[in-house]
């Protein structure tokens, strides 16, 4: 089995939410291989989670870069002997490529790629994205759905600002906050596209995507299900794209 | 604030039970303090998960140790800089003494230990624990609440046994089978004690013992909350007595 690590605290409850799928995805990987489970059977993983300046504050209010914590929790992973990892944080992802060329001996997932993979497959045209302002209006999962053929629907600035305020009410402990306006604007895109993304590793501590059986895909049970197909050995070999570079707002 | 680490995968469910419980706690100590709760508030953690040996077989039957996957992971932990480290497994804790013996210059915390001093400050005068049928014959938890002045009540041979199966049922991936007998076994014994004691960090997956009001204590929990004490330099200086090295069984 292969080492594999998470890079979580962006933020930390979210980063537990984002092992305990990666967690459930190894049973799946074992049921699957008809192999018992039990505490032996999982692979070596350790989850890494330092102090990480705020991604968003960074791309629109040029705050802190949060590439030294970034840099900082991936090298403490790669000293742990993992060879595979992923970022439980979406809009930490405009900096994926600034890691990935830091560290060419280590494979960083990439979550919006492996989300839009899943898009595709479950054969919705159109999508939405729920997500950061900062992930929003950098584009990065426009960008990756766009490269399977996805339509994107915008989103109102007001609407996006509610959502950002959202997600930002539950990184304060507050999830009874921002749970209910997050619910209400699932529903109401459901109504005008086919598929909704999670993009955001908070919104699944406040919303459950299995009772919208594919037609809302969470970025963090993609990115845990494909480290654990690395974990195992069993990622598939993909023959569609790749999305694109993705640049900062 | 102090690095701290979990070590898991004992099982690898549990041991993200009980990094949410110590983020949960992280919460508390930062409402404690005044500060706010962000991504940055909490401190540098790392959560390690080794192929660890089943602790009840090589205390029953003679089975593998699991010294040497232990000793992995809490190495990993110390290179990651964690200098306070909590073992998110009871049983394992039979080997606390030759862990921390090992890394002189980290500091391990005690589970049952943890665990005792809560009963005792509830109250309680009479307890019972639950747990595997190693943690129950080595006496783990009975040491350490005797230490406090607290007698624990004994089950029958036949009732340690099924609540060690639904505990390695929850293990296999089953705790649909293994919550309903413990959940049955945790109403007798809140008939007859003060206080009861979940005593294997498996049983937070199926009990919550926050509707209890004290009288059932989460192992789980303690270690979760004496680490995240740990981290914010908020340990208490503890007056009351430590419990006596404990024997395997």
């Amino acid at each position: 089995m292969n080492h594999v690590a998470l890079i979580a605290g962006m933020g930390p409850d979210a980063g537990a939410d984002t092992l305990a799928r990666f967690l459930r995805a190894c049973r799946r990987e074992l049921q699957a291989a008809g192999r018992p489970i039990n505490d032996q059977a999982y692979p070596h993983h350790v989850l890494v989670q330092h102090p990480i300046a705020d991604r968003s504050a960074a791309l629109l209010q040029g705050g802190a870069s949060p590439v030294p914590g970034l840099v900082g929790a991936v090298g403490v992973a790669k000293a742990a002997g993992a060879r595979t990892l992923g970022i439980a944080c979406n809009t930490a992802h405009f900096w994926h490529g600034e890691l990935q060329a830091l560290f060419p001996d280590l494979e960083i997932l990439h979550i919006a790629d492996e989300t839009a993979r899943a898009v595709h497959r479950s054969g919705a045209r159109t999508c939405a994205v729920l997500a950061t302002a900062a992930t929003q209006r950098g584009g990065l999962f426009r960008r990756a759905l766009a490269a399977h053929g996805l339509d994107t629907v915008a989103q109102s600035p007001g609407d996006e600002e509610a959502v950002h305020r959202a997600i930002f009410a539950i990184k304060a402990g507050r999830p009874e906050e921002g749970g209910p306006p997050l619910r209400a604007m699932l529903e109401q895109l459901l109504d005008r596209v086919d598929s909704v993304v999670l993009g955001c590793t908070e919104l699944g501590l406040v919303i459950d995507a299995d009772p919208f059986a594919g037609r809302v895909v969470d970025a963090a049970s993609e990115l845990a299900n494909a480290l654990a197909a690395k974990a195992y050995g069993t990622y598939p070999t993909h023959t569609s794209p790749s999305p694109q570079p993705t640049e900062q707002p």
